[in-house]
């Protein structure tokens, strides 16, 4: 009997290195696919459809949105950015687990639109180190920076809606912590209704 | 900030080789500890205080139950056999796991009283598997041996109190999954409420 896949979703603050993790991840595990968005914004020069993003009209992308398709979507300098819910759920039916790498703000709007998710909050090892990380980026004001951190500050808190806490103190630890974590959740009692079943048919 | 070790229940119905689980899981965690039983039978030789379990009379047993001392208990020919708080708490505060290897209505029991508990159920890959292990064991009937397997089978249903289904087709596969339920267990955010605030009063 073949076990449907795992949705994961990296959140956390910015800062706290969820991209790294994510990258991570799935360089080691080829049973893991990076959830494609749609998005109305123009291809840039290479960009394929089904490669990092599904191109769509603005009146498609409306559509869609309508018809309860996209698990989260948001606006970004004018342009709309969603997480098409049909993708996902065909990978994870072929028995792959989708990553979703994503702000606080869009996993909360996912938590509430397909709860069987595995919500994972990645937080970097101190405040100190997250305050140095945002600074070391080089682009930003002291300003800039430290509305940043107020603002990653603050997302702490949403911590408690999520499943999981991971520190990433260290990229490989923290990608072996969630790697542990799809594995025991794929032994959840919850996630093997079917099989408990399946095993009292044998007789 | 040390954190807490983890109550592991490991149990299912007889056959699935829980015993040999919790072999290989002890040889590959030092930090891992077996619940010690204490136990109203006389020592054998050989076996000290401590070792094996801990001698108790059988009015020393009965007052430890009175004071609410055991997270469970059972009487065995003539003899009691309990699980003692006291030495489950000392361990897991100075962060040692603790294992408890343990029939269904023992667990049951354990998590009454203990829900902080990590509920593992092992069950064997098939029930063709289970019928050939009680029958290999050799030394019963094939009248015992229906009576065990429709006593494993019923006890099948069990498995919705647990947290985990772990399929012990593979006994180190048994224990790589036991090991990653663990390790995502010390990652669930309510186990890290501590941490979460340690995290934002380092500012």
């Amino acid at each position: 009997m073949k076990q449907e896949g795992l949705l994961l979703v990296l959140s956390g603050p910015s800062g706290a290195g969820k991209g790294t993790v994510c990258k991570e991840l799935l360089s080691r595990n080829p049973n893991l696919r990076l959830s494609t968005s749609v998005t109305t914004r123009a291809p840039r020069p290479g960009e394929v459809e089904a490669g990092s993003y599904f191109f769509r009209t603005r009146d498609e992308f409306m559509q869609m949105r309508e018809e309860g398709e996209f698990l989260e979507y948001a606006e970004v300098y004018g342009n709309f950015y969603g997480t098409p819910r049909s993708f996902v759920r065909e990978q994870l039916l072929s028995g792959h687990d989708v990553v979703l790498e994503i702000d606080i703000q869009g996993a909360l709007k996912v938590k509430d639109r397909f709860e069987d998710g595995v919500f994972v909050f990645i937080v970097p090892p101190t405040l100190e180190e997250l305050k140095r990380r945002l600074k070391t980026r080089g682009t930003e004001t002291e300003e800039q920076v430290l509305r940043r951190f107020n603002a990653a500050y603050e997302e702490l808190n949403f911590v408690l809606r999520y499943n999981y806490l991971v520190i990433n103190d260290d990229v490989s630890l923290a990608a072996d912590k969630i790697e542990a974590i799809l594995m025991a959740e794929r032994c959840r009692v919850i996630r093997n209704r079917g099989l408990h079943e399946c095993l009292k048919g044998v007789l």
